[in-house]
């Protein structure tokens, strides 16, 4: 079985290194010669809107699925018709715009902070009447780790926050006094086999991700699975998807969705029967699903930037290094770590060691 | 960092899957084009003996080491006067021939079944005279996975098995009733730091390995580190070493070692904080070692000649396939599967399933 991945980052190495055992060989479309997955199989190099390149892939390929929700409707489109493609078009179609996002959560009876179109200044001025400071203008399509984003404290900001859109479509969200962030990491088969992670909670810290730790019984699972059971069975989606969810006063609100392996499933590598990677690849092969248990307490801490010695990190018992094979650069995610416990209290000793060196090697 | 392997099989592989997460870069020298390791990293195609190539690999990699112990002597030696190698000659020298093994052992305490060195058909004949039979006629050097022996019931076998030999040195050892074998994978890095796994309880069919299960609080694991204690102490060893055991009377009997991550060592993948594969790495890289405390139950059965369809043993729960991606052929290992279980009832139910799936597909 031959599977191709448009992209070849991080996320496409650790589906690959799942793969590999399964007996699963991997080409990857990438632009970047130096692309971080492609030494673990064949490697299209160019664009991907280069509709030679994406022939060649899909006739390469069993099934094509991506590490990215931000690709093109016309490329999505083109793979379509020529191969199988999973996750759809439609579930990319629905995540990458904010707008259609929270108008298909909120029809299927899944919760979000209040919101409205912006078209104009205008429809700005009138939308901050309802929603109230502060609150968050976001581009429609293409914001990723933050960017894309101005915070409105008061109507003072609304000018500067309008001119840096340039233009572009957008949604204004009422701000969400949260508790804490989670996530739910779920996977759905060909076959509509669904299986479903525990909770990952979650610490950003300028829009990146930093931390996430996975919950062992957390009262909030239930309602997470139902919510994005709703999603998954709707969108006849196939593949890993990831839900970032707040909760408000023991309610949940949800923020986004990824249509792909995500950030705070990393920890799944050791922290549970099966990895996301694994069962992302189980699910668009239509194998057997694999068991989502938790393996122990486990925890997983991103670096950005830059990351410290791996001798100092492997110091820590019980760490497991992810290095990319990236070169560090400002804002880049190079490397994870994720600890595995036997125990809560002993993981959230190690996990202070462990970050302490992450914050020490910070470049974001 | 670059590490070198000689040979390019399932062994090479698994090092080379543990080792992307450290950031390892791999390069393999293999006489077979398509060698199942190649993919994950650079091929140097061509001869285990070749100068050039055992040049262009010294001269690649930061540290060489490799997955078999048939290495032949000049070529360790002229690897060694090159770059670093691990473990080192010596090592290799002593694993490889059965007579200087087992006087090796001998000389630090560790005791073996009784064995005569047999150079002509007389010292055959004398030599049954003390040891009794049955016994099992061994050559020397070149033998694994059960080949080039001869079980000796009988005075009546002495002839066929001498002419079988066709003038190879051998060794005879004394047949030993034990009530179980047993291994222990053991690792010792650059800076002499040690670490131990929990016992392997083993089951050979026709001298291949079957099936191993992690034991855990096992009454023999305290004897059986001392005894590879010893020995890698003795060699100044690097990496990982597998040592063979019988258990008599309560009593350990060394079998043989191997110096290199070994099949009875697999379960540590998914049954180990941290696996044989990465430790062996992390040794030879003198990084700290892992932690090789058990995670739950496993067990581990091997598929020969042939293996059942995914889909059929991943609708077993919790069975971790590791498909080799090499052709099925007679008597060739081609594939593993590990089971991880929370109790032990659990994981010998399901063990059965496994080997009833191995046994109708075995083409040994």
């Amino acid at each position: 079985m031959k599977v191709g991945i448009l992209g070849g980052g991080q996320l496409a190495r650790m589906i690959a290194l799942a793969g590999y055992p399964l007996g699963v060989r991997f080409v990857f479309l990438d632009p970047s010669i130096s692309a971080c997955a492609t030494t673990l199989g064949s490697h299209l190099h160019g664009d991907y809107e280069d509709e030679n390149l994406l022939a060649e892939l899909s006739k390469r390929a069993d099934v094509v699925t991506y590490e990215f929700e931000n690709v093109p409707a016309k490329v999505a489109n083109f793979l379509e018709a020529h191969t199988q493609v999973y996750p759809s078009p439609k579930a990319l179609a629905v995540a990458q715009d904010r707008l259609i996002e929270k108008d298909f959560l909120n029809e299927l009876g899944i919760p979000t902070a209040p919101y409205h179109d912006i078209t104009t200044f205008e429809s700005l001025q009138n939308a901050m009447e309802t929603i109230g400071y502060p609150a968050i203008l976001k581009t429609r399509t293409q914001g990723y780790d933050g960017k894309g984003q101005s915070v409105l404290k008061s109507s003072a900001d609304l000018k500067s926050a309008w001119q840096k859109l340039d233009g572009l479509p957008a949604v204004v969200e009422g701000f969400v006094k949260f508790s804490r962030e989670i996530s739910i990491v779920a996977v759905r088969s060909v076959s509509g086999e669904l299986a479903f992670y525990p909770l990952s909670e979650n610490v950003h810290k300028g829009g990146i991700l930093r931390v996430s730790q996975s919950l062992h019984n957390d009262p909030m699972q239930e309602k997470a699975q139902d919510y994005v059971t709703r999603l998954m069975t709707a969108l006849k989606y196939v593949g890993v998807l990831a839900l970032e969810l707040f909760e408000v006063n023991g309610e949940l609100i949800a923020n986004e969705f990824a249509p792909r392996v995500h950030n705070s499933g990393h920890w799944t590598i050791e922290g549970a029967q099966t990895s996301q990677f694994e069962n992302h690849l189980r699910a668009i092969l239509d194998l057997p699903l694999g068991s989502t248990q938790a393996v122990d307490y486990v925890a997983m801490v991103n670096f950005i930037g830059g990351k410290p010695d791996s001798e100092e990190m492997l110091k820590i018992p019980n760490v497991h290094l992810h290095l990319y094979g990236k070169a560090p650069r400002k804002g880049r995610k190079i490397a994870h770590a994720t600890i595995r416990a036997k125990t809560l209290a002993e993981l959230e000793t190690l996990k202070k060691q462990l970050i302490k060196l992450a914050d020490e090697t910070d470049d974001s």
